[in-house]
């Protein structure tokens, strides 16, 4: 289900576009979307990311290019989500949207569930099942939760 | 995918009925359901609740009106899962199934995973992430893994 | 969606086919597969096992027989995965595949997250959101981010 307000860039891969559901996002050039993939209105997704199975962009997300998204990720953009207030129900626009942010080159490991209004910084490495709750500084490796930073990409990828 | 057994209230929302599978449960009026979520047989859902995407409410599991299942939840009704004993895959009627009940007006996190015969209590607040392995007092906010109280809803919101 | 090129075994139950994706891989006998379930190439099941709604099994991991997967269990290949390098998207045969085993009768509770190249053994409990970096021993009941060895499956059945 690939909604016709999706702004879809050039060679985007949606190998099973009956099980996914886009809508109101834009998807950058290159970039591969799993089976069972969310991607909401007013999100953004760069160019040449992954965002693999099962992982949801809500509202307010913006990833930049070259970014990898695990499978089971969830982002969030509430910090005090409500179904209903005095038996009405929640629409949007009845809560703030806080803006999330992953930045160039970023990964997002499988399981991880990334609070709302984070920034994680270009190249960081979120461990799989990770809680991120704070930014995530550039070449950062954060793991646990809650997500703390164990360790520098640089350092790493010199290993 | 929604089962002619399954019980919908009045102006239930689901905007992708093909990418869900909802069977033998309970659906109040008003609730809204996303894409990716299985509510099995033997479950309950209140009025005006949101089941967001990525969710899976298993049997045993009561949620009452006006909560917030966040994206990505799982609930759970057996303490010690196995597929088969003997060799004989086991089925339903096999393992005691406990009961999980969501307390009116409470809230669960995207990504949290909650252990089977939890109580979440009235308008409590399970962060998002968390893993709940007991009860939650009614207005707690819970976090971390295992979940931990961490403050009171109604302190918060007079903030 | 199950691709032609899946071996499935003898009475192998998957309620929901449109709502899965399932690709060159092996499925066992009698093994049930729910919903939401994506199986990639180069990987295997046994025989008699469970892999339940939102489960993610990749590349390089092999299930023995009589096996429980939860609910929501991500599993992992790459210990340092990326969506590009200089600019070019990574594809399969970029990054060496880490392989994982789950031993015979072992079960893994909804919402773990399985780091890559982990053993889970024989008869092993792994508690529903634990993220496993290690290898569980066979028999060991394991919980927690990261997690750790709380209990011995053969006692707890004894109780």
């Amino acid at each position: 289900m690939i909604s016709p307000d999706v702004k879809l860039g050039q060679r985007v891969s949606i190998p099973q576009p009956d099980l996914v559901n886009l809508y109101g996002c834009e998807i950058g050039d290159g970039t591969k979307i799993g089976a069972f993939v969310e991607i909401q209105r007013g999100s953004s997704i760069g160019a040449r990311c992954k965002i693999s199975t099962h992982s949801f962009v809500c509202e307010g997300v913006t990833v930049e290019d070259e970014v990898f998204v695990g499978h089971g990720v969830m982002f969030t953009n509430d910090r005090f989500p409500r179904a209903a207030r005095a038996g009405v129900m929640l629409e949007g626009g009845d809560w703030e949207v806080m803006q999330t942010v992953v930045r160039r080159g970023a990964s997002v490991g499988s399981g991880a569930t990334i609070l709302p209004g984070i920034i994680i910084g270009v190249d960081a490495m979120v461990g799989a099942g990770a809680v991120v709750v704070s930014d995530v500084p550039d070449y950062a490796i954060v793991v646990g939760c809650p997500a703390r930073v164990v360790g520098d990409v640089r350092t790493r990828d010199a290993q």
